[in-house]
């Protein structure tokens, strides 16, 4: 699996501030000095004017770029001279929008997985760990990412909660919280502002953030999910919102780059918007300098079997951009998205030396990765070894719940005066959809008790409270995953992550939340009493410290395990992760109950 | 001439921060408030997707733009509806590299001057005042620019002295003062750095100029006029320089855009670069994005003849540069330079609503200028006054030195042992070259003392240095004016502007220097012991607070002047004033004496 103990450590220093080496790139692109490292002979993939540039040679000291053109004066006896042999050099790729808890790795497992993919840069948005742990996680994320080869450019949390008085998170981040860490050098940007309607209602906390964010000269990150591209539209850009991962539309993306908001055009795991919003590139002669790709949330399998940022430009080339033009969706114009271009997104003299040098442009065949200047890839392989996370246990004993829990505690009670019947609310998901449809459904009362109905695919749901002991539980009635037996749960339960149990026996989703509890969370699955599958997520429970490998080995068996237990859906515990995310249609289950978001409602569980 | 007092006082409040007024403008462009202006109707100038969008409305509060699209919902009483009728709406236009001196008004008379002509944002490098007056005329020029309706983003001069132990200059900046100005608000950016050998040689001074500009996140902008383009635009691009205005070839600009570098692509009153280097991008298809158009040294007669940016951007397009493409280049690349573009660039939600109603894209008629959202020009005149200059005599009284003159100081003793004649370095201007050449010429000794020769075409030449009261004077011969009687005299002499004066008469020579003593300076044409055509500019000696038209029609009267003593010469003290750049090919003078600048050392006046 991991072959790190035969690597040498990652030992490379931060790459000096322009300001601090300018006398040593201009003394080495001058030949009074000697370069550190020189790429000979490649055809550079020039962001800047849009060309490809044959038999150029790239400079390096300090980190840095010194020169490109013909380097050969600044070769000297302890310069690392690199053969280039005629592959493309292009600037390291730029992820603009991007949750590492996603792929339930650290950020150094995460930066293990991504960097040969040609990845060198990431904007993440750590909201996940911060629901759970709030400033705790976010300093543990920040800390992750220092002296590792990959540049992490954090995110502050915009929306922790998400949807406030909904549900129950481990954390609130507010103005006073965003204002403190936009004033300090570990964030770089405001994250995604989902709370579009308070952007456009005015609301003062909202603003408050954004403008903390501006104030401080740093990019506020958008998300507007909204087809509305006219006055709802111009409001959220107007209030300083530089980009938006959102568009599932080509006219989405097309409405704002004209507002001249840069479209971060996302493939991810679950969501493939490129196919239909690169439409907004191919299909018109547009300036494309507005146009980002990310990834926003990529899974393990997804890296494994399909790559990161090597993927996604693929993607767009195959969609029938331009390679020169897709790359530049990547490098230059998300560096100019977040005002980064002095450092970063393009290979020229006193840019930061991130550089990919690829053996095929259309199949972005990433061969070999520089960081700083350092090679890193070789042959598509990582050549240093990433120290481990340091995880303190308080980032790991996260999952509070009053427990053992037994069968009874899934109980639902029928409502007063019942027959042998009910007719109750039921969520039903979707496979590969983020919606639910509210439905309803007459399900059997015995002895007083509500129960499902797996021959008809209906399943019980419950949603435990899980930062803070309280034991508060949602619960309800699902369908769309047709288990015909045992349960599942997982503590991936978009965004306050709390306890969330899918079950046909009340007996095995007491078994299920109890073996969660007991290794600190993840996502389990449980038959006649017996843990069949387990993933442990022991990081706020959403993500773990092992190697991608096999993480995606124990997603897999979990999958197999949902079929066994009856569910054929693709990725099941994706879609299972969204039934609580109380800001997408129609029907959600939080801890605090049933929620109609139709309306933005408690409803009941029962039709009256 | 001036019908400032028909107008409305300027009265705008400077534009708010984007941060401060987030909350107005997203209640604007969902119309729960009502914009403070809507223009109706535009065709739209869309800088940021390179289109040309119909029948668009732009709405407009506290200074910005709130929504641009269907405005209706935001018109109310208060409202003023302003009908676009179908012209173009674009942003207004940036000029990035420029020198207000050049065009010998203060700031406030050159944006009077400018703004009908759609320029809406200058970046302008005070060096000329500066190199007389210091950090003091660096702050005159600071408060001129305060309250005006034109944005004006001072440069920190960032080579005063030009060429240091040449000549004597009235000030210098070293690498303290500029750290000083960086760390504040009132500077912008460090002002074209001249000093191309020392950033190439890795000079202490130099590089801390261009750390500490860069430590404050400001703009470190160029001149490299060299025609090379390989290691010595390497190393200075590397070294933190963004943008350079000295291309004089389609090769130079384009060898700088690949490097990442902002081409400014210069039409000046003197220096007509675009013509050739525009070719850099009619000749390819290349993204233009790192392509921007900037006047550098524009004159009183230029402006009011052709105009500012708007007839920059004519040019482009007379020479092929599609419009919209052309317009990109004073606008979004512009403000992309600076990293400007979340204020400044685009008519976009959130931007500062500096926005042109131009009738004619291909000739670029600008009929309305909106500035901070603000109507400033109609029909193509100033609608608002600006307040007068406020000029201290501190600014005024620079010109120091020992008078009055007489003949004798411009007397040039024969060498020791010279016969009847001797062979002396002549220095001969070319029309409308920077260059001049160093030839010799023989001359009569009378009396002891080396005549100059009229009949032959070759004149007596001065500098004095006017600073400090020292008197020192540098004499010598100057062939290509062709006076054939009586002398003129400038205290705009580059960079240094010390008192120069070029002579067929010692005695009207003496006149020339004391008029200009006597009214602080300026330029002066004199016969027969008269004053036939005086320019004064008190300010600094290099600038006027009269009306453009006014400072123009006393340059007229000056080269007829100059006629009547016998130059042909057009635009002759444009050629004068460069006599004493000591950093130009190839023979020089400064108060110091005869400089050879292709070995960048003194020389002797006579042929030995």
């Amino acid at each position: 699996m991991e072959k790190q103990t035969s690597k040498p450590k990652w030992t490379s220093a931060p790459v000096e501030k322009l300001q601090d080496c300018t006398r040593r790139l201009a003394a080495v692109a001058m030949g009074r000095e000697k370069a550190d490292t020189v790429i000979r002979g490649v055809r550079l993939v020039n962001v800047n004017t849009g060309e490809i540039l044959p038999d150029t040679d790239i400079a390096i000291a300090a980190g840095r770029i010194a020169l490109v053109g013909d380097a050969s004066h600044t070769i000297g006896d302890a310069t690392a001279v690199i053969d280039g042999a005629g592959r493309y050099a292009a600037p390291g790729f730029l992820d603009g929008h991007i949750h590492v808890e996603s792929s339930m790795m650290t950020v150094r497992e995460y930066a293990r997985t991504v960097i040969p993919h040609g990845t060198t840069s990431i904007f993440p948005d750590p909201h996940e760990i911060a629901n759970v742990l709030g400033e705790h996680g976010l300093e543990f994320m920040i800390a992750d990412a220092e002296g590792i080869p990959l540049r992490v450019f954090t995110q502050m949390p915009s929306c922790v909660p998400a949807v406030p008085g909904f549900e129950e998170t481990g954390a609130v981040l507010g103005p006073q919280e965003t204002a403190r860490f936009m004033a300090g050098d570990s964030i770089y940007g405001l994250g995604e502002m989902m709370n579009f309607p308070g952007v456009l209602g005015g609301d003062a906390d909202t603003h408050s953030k954004i403008a903390s964010t501006l104030a401080a000269g740093k990019t506020v990150t958008g998300h507007y999910s909204m087809p509305e591209t006219g006055m709802g539209l111009n409001a959220y850009i107007a209030s300083g919102v530089r980009c938006c991962h959102e568009s599932v539309r080509a006219e989405d993306a097309l409405a704002k780059m004209r507002l001249g908001m840069y479209a971060q055009i996302r493939e991810g795991s679950a969501w493939h918007d490129l196919h239909e919003v690169i439409r907004s590139i191919t299909e018109r002669k547009i300036d494309s300098r507005f146009a980002c790709l990310i990834s926003d949330d990529t899974h393990p399998h997804t890296l494994i079997a399909h790559g990161h940022m090597d993927h996604i430009v693929r993607r767009a080339i195959q969609e029938g951009v331009d390679p020169i033009t897709a790359i530049q969706m990547v490098t230059i114009n998300a560096a100019q998205c977040f005002q980064m271009d002095k450092d970063l997104g393009s290979i020229a003299p006193g840019k930061i030396a991130d550089i990919l040098l690829i053996s095929d442009l259309t199949s972005v065949q990433v061969e070999t990765v520089f960081i700083g200047g350092a090679i890193v890839v070789e042959e598509g392989e990582m050549r240093v070894e990433i120290p481990a996370s340091q995880c303190p246990d308080s980032i790991r004993n996260t999952i509070h719940v009053p427990h053992p829990f037994t069968a009874e505690d899934f109980a639902i009670p029928a409502p007063q005066n019942a027959g042998s019947a009910v007719t109750a609310r039921v969520i039903q998901v979707l496979e590969a959809k983020v919606g639910t449809l509210a439905k309803t459904h007459s399900l059997p009362v015995v002895d007083g008790h509500v129960c499902a109905d797996a021959a008809a695919g209906i399943n019980k749901l419950a949603v435990v409270e899980r930062h803070k002991n309280t034991g508060e539980t949602g619960r309800g009635f699902v369908s769309g995953f047709g288990l015909r037996q045992g349960a599942v749960a997982s503590t991936v339960a978009h965004d306050a992550h709390n306890l969330m149990i899918v079950g046909a026996s009340e007996a095995d989703m007491a078994v299920a939340a109890n073996a969660l509890t007991e290794c600190g969370g993840g996502m389990v699955a449980v038959r006649d009493g017996e843990v069949i599958a387990l993933l442990p997520l022991p990081i706020a429970g959403l993500m773990s410290e092992e190697p991608v490998q096999s993480i995606n080995e124990k997603v897999q068996a979990l999958d197999a395990a949902w079929k066994i237990l009856g569910c054929d859906m693709v990725s099941p515990f994706m879609t299972m992760a969204l039934v609580s995310l109380a800001v997408l249609p129609e029907l959600r289950l939080t801890n605090k109950g049933l929620i109609d978001t139709t309306t933005y409602s408690f409803t009941g569980l029962f039709v009256e």
